[in-house]
């Protein structure tokens, strides 16, 4: 957040001379960000393994201690999607409520512009972007290479016959290198004046996704490659390619069901033109239809790096192939590895779009106007791909971390816990987990409303008691409202992060009493809750979150001209779509990414007590 | 059909006599379609049970040859599933089409009331009326009644060695003695003339109910009495009282979610005061809300029943309780006792509202109207009840048609199937089932906009080259729009329809591969779609049907004068999203009940395929 506000300027300014400087300049600041968040993350975990190293407790080999790290080191990752539930939730909550209140009561109400400095709100809608976007998103990127990463580690102490510690602090290397890829690839980056600055961006990416391949060809042949198992090095590689194929895939999946060059933004800004209910309709249509290929495309990268995994010729004791989940891990890591580039490209957008502000306000002319515009709309194709990568991680990082629980269960009690959907209170417990995905996205565009209507009232308070506002005489109470959507955001994250929290612990605590000796019946019904609230998490969050970048640009294209332009019927069905677009895609569906990953942390720490 | 249509009138003239008689007439006449459907269901497994009874091949006793009957009828229940799902599907594009696309043209472009004459499409849309409510719902009840009796038959097998034919039968005994305690409870209904109709509808659902309850004691106590597990009758009985309390429950929350006396619909209302967007979030987040309580009962019912069952005293050879999932078919034949009375309370919503149609056209005085629009709004909540209470028992049936496909493919195999979602193949086999989920509902949404816009183009086309339909001098041309939106309607049913068909035969072949030699993991991967698509669609449909309905009657308690009554800005942006809400709760919601009960009885029907 501090880099972005500073950055803004600057590329304010960069514009003034050439569109590639601005460029430039707008995403080498958000590589600052984004390089800092996943270093950080990888700091954290890698320190403490690191210190954990040194305190093995007496009578304890190195070697086997080592083992036991990754298990310790889970408490990290849980505080990791605890925090980030809050930033990524709160910070949601926050932005999308000063942004409907604000505009609902000065737009509608008292018919003065957007961003009016009139209007009490806008000053928290202001701060709401940046709170939102930078600071929600960042967390939500910190928490996933921060729980990715352990789970990974925990895969690596099942194979630690074979790779010893290299396994173990395999993904941690790739982690590493992959920060220097990403900045490679920010380096590179630069565009000609009259090109698409979208095309730059994405030979950056090609670039980085490029150097990540060559690095895990090399880090899996020098860690991975064991004598027991020859194969075993080029069979990860190949998973690792399938991580990197898939966050290629994904990023080109969202821009098919976000952009308006495409059939989906198309089709709801032709039902606009028949009114809000058809645009409406149709959004919601295409935000469904969204999930079907991200679906397609996970579950094929989940199928093929497990069968490559179990083909590497890694073997237990009695000779069973266990290399499996070890290669739907190296697959995530692979995704993860160009967190960096992509974490950069989703700072760019609030920095371009803070930039373009500023240039409006100093009265720059027009052809610099022009240059920050495009540099505006390339942004906002770019947070939508980070939603898109983000929840394709988490998806295909999903069963990394189902994994490890299962592992700690098994440390627990001796046995391996299968998770029989067919038992009847198994079954429930699913159908558990998928409702609290339901619940959990009601309670949050819930709160959305709720802050939204606190701040309402308190515009419309202002505007009665003291009249002088309208007029210009008088200046707005902004700290007023920046206290309420504050105090609001916080009041309403309570009941959708307790809920996150208790939930599973209910579940698992109640439903250990169905189960016989032996049965495990509390472990196995929280595994089914994480499984099936994962799946339908995945699901719901593609929705939300396409579902409402489609919506943004569908009115985006309207106002390029499109049946009737601005002020058009259309164009007010379009700002119906956008508006109820914006809780979906910057409150409820970036925090079902969150949801998953807490609930995967919270019960791998808890596991012990629903056993 | 037929009869709905004739009561009309008959209701009609009875409301100019008293209330009593007009609720009387429009119930019996509910109530002789509703019966009608829930017996010709019961006929035809009854029938073909008698049938193949007496076609014993030579050489297999009569009583292995009973075991062997359910699973040869299973082909009724997919037959019925099948035609249920294009009854249900077709009919909710067909109503919905004609119903969007008339309005849309009319009311807003050429400015003409609804249900004008001079609108071409009128008569498309009183038909849909007919084709989606009475002909869908019915049809949707006539499968769940043939499917639920198939499943129960197949478990009573299991329980052959104690039960013998009795356990076979005593679903078939049940519905049949279930719809004489339905037509008693259609008998008592009356209402004073200054009474609250519904109150009378209640309490002919609650005479039903205790008859039920009734007629489970005895049944039970005749023929699941055995000598070896003495306890067993009343540990079955008291399943059948948690499957009519649960229906009970169901009537109650779905009336809550959906009634304007409650918070969820008047947060709706409020939320309209500030435009077309916050309605329809609130909307979204009441509908998505509204599946917590409803999962909960379910979830409590599954696991109760089951409980029940195992402790019920039923051992196999090895001495394993295995009475467990009869008993979630009892709870299931108990919630499904009632479904004649249901059936009549449904099909008495589309009579009363065609009742007060005749009465408007007919100029009937003020009194006579009052008491048809006091009819009229009783029968929208019991459509809603019905199809809370369909969501409720394809629920509950659910596990029971699992159970069936379970044990259809240890007839196979001669091993018992785990689901066990922690392989990497099953879980992704989940994770498909629940985007067929997302993507049928996209396909339904799509459907209706697409073929109302064609129902639009006819319609503009017919007042454009024949201008004389608006001086009202010239007769529009009815039977070319019932044409379109009949090809319209049948034409996008194709796509869903093929894909629920040909997705789990897909996945099941395709997946097959990725076993192991005696690993069935087709089979297994079938299962897990099939029991991941349930979990997704009952929460999916509980948030369509319930959200569509708390619209609609948010749109109606503001035309009561609430925040400004009819043509305030808060009934427009109250209209919207009762507009959305059309294909939510009348098309994409309903279909998902066929959806997952036809996912159920094909993967039961080609099981041999997966394996």
């Amino acid at each position: 957040m501090w880099v972005s506000i500073r950055t803004n300027i600057r590329v304010a300014a960069a514009a003034m001379t050439s569109l590639n400087d601005a460029l430039q300049t707008a995403l080498r600041g958000g590589a600052v960000s984004g390089l800092f968040t996943v270093a950080m993350s990888l700091l954290g975990v890698g320190g403490l393994f690191a210190a954990l190293s040194a305190m093995a407790p007496a009578g304890v080999s190195q070697a086997e201690w080592a083992q036991d790290i990754p298990f310790l080191i889970v408490g990290y990752g849980f505080g990791a999607s605890f925090v980030a539930l809050f930033a990524q939730l709160g910070g949601g909550i926050y932005t999308k409520a000063a942004d409907v209140g604000a505009d609902l009561v000065g737009k509608v109400e008292a018919g003065i512009p957007e961003d009016d400095p009139r209007n009490p709100a806008v000053i928290a809608d202001l701060v709401g972007d940046n709170v939102g976007d930078c600071a929600g998103r960042g967390a939500d990127l910190f928490e996933s290479t921060a729980a990715e990463n352990i789970g990974a580690m925990i895969l690596g102490v099942l194979l630690f016959k074979s790779f010893g510690i290299n396994g173990i602090l395999f993904p941690l290397v790739i982690m590493a290198l992959g920060l220097i890829c990403s900045i490679v690839g920010v380096m590179v980056v630069k565009t000609k004046e009259d090109a698409d600055p979208m095309k730059a961006l994405n030979f950056g990416y090609y670039v980085t996704a490029a150097l990540v391949t060559v690095v895990f060809f090399f880090a899996s042949r020098t860690l991975l490659q064991v004598a027991d198992a020859p194969d075993a090095w080029w069979h990860y590689f190949l998973c690792g390619v399938i991580g990197i194929v898939t966050s290629i895939l994904f990023v080109f999946i969202t821009q098919y069901y976000t952009e308006y060059r495409y059939r989906p933004v198309l089709s709801i800004a032709e039902a606009s033109q028949t009114g809000p209910a058809t645009n409406i309709i149709a959004g919601l249509a295409v935000g469904m239809e969204s999930t079907v290929l991200p679906v397609i495309t996970i579950g094929i990268a989940i199928i093929s790096s497990y069968s490559l995994g179990q083909s590497s010729g890694l073997v237990n004791d009695a000779g069973v192939a266990i290399g499996g989940l070890f290669g739907t891990a190296v697959a995530t890591m692979g995704m993860l590895g160009t967190a960096g580039y992509i974490l950069a490209m989703d700072v760019f957008g609030p920095i371009t779009d803070n930039a373009g502000g500023i240039v409006e306000m100093s009265r720059q002319p027009e052809s610099v106007r022009d240059k920050t515009d495009r540099l505006d709309s390339v942004g906002n194709t770019t947070k939508a791909l980070t939603k898109g990568y983000a929840i394709g991680s988490a998806a295909l990082a999903a069963f990394l971390l189902f994994s490890a629980y299962l592992d700690e269960v098994r440390n627990l009690t001796g046995q391996t816990l299968r998770v029989d959907l067919s038992k009847p209170v198994v079954f429930v417990a699913g159908l558990m987990g998928a409702m609290l995905v339901f619940w959990f996205s009601s309670l949050a565009m819930t709160a959305v409303r709720k802050a939204a209507s606190s701040v309402i009232t308190e515009v419309r308070r202002q505007f009665r008691e003291r009249p002088g506002i309208m007029q210009g005489t008088e200046e707005p109470d902004y700290a007023a409202c920046v206290d309420i959507v504050t105090v609001g955001a916080l009041k309403a994250m309570i009941l959708p992060g307790a809920l996150v929290v208790l939930f599973p612990i209910v579940i698992g605590v109640v439903f250990k009493r169905f189960g016989g000796p032996g049965e495990y019946m509390g472990a196995e019904s929280v595994a089914a809750l994480l499984m099936v609230a994962t799946i339908t998490g995945i699901l719901m969050a593609g929705f939300l979150n396409n579902g409402g970048g489609a919506w943004d640009n569908a009115k985006k294209y309207i106002e390029t001209g499109a049946y009737g332009g601005k002020r058009s019927e259309a164009h007010k069905a379009a700002v119906v779509g956008d508006t109820v677009g914006d809780p979906f895609k910057d409150t409820a569906g970036p925090s079902l990414h969150v949801l998953i990953k807490l609930l995967a942390t919270i019960t791998l720490v808890l596991a012990p007590l629903f056993i």
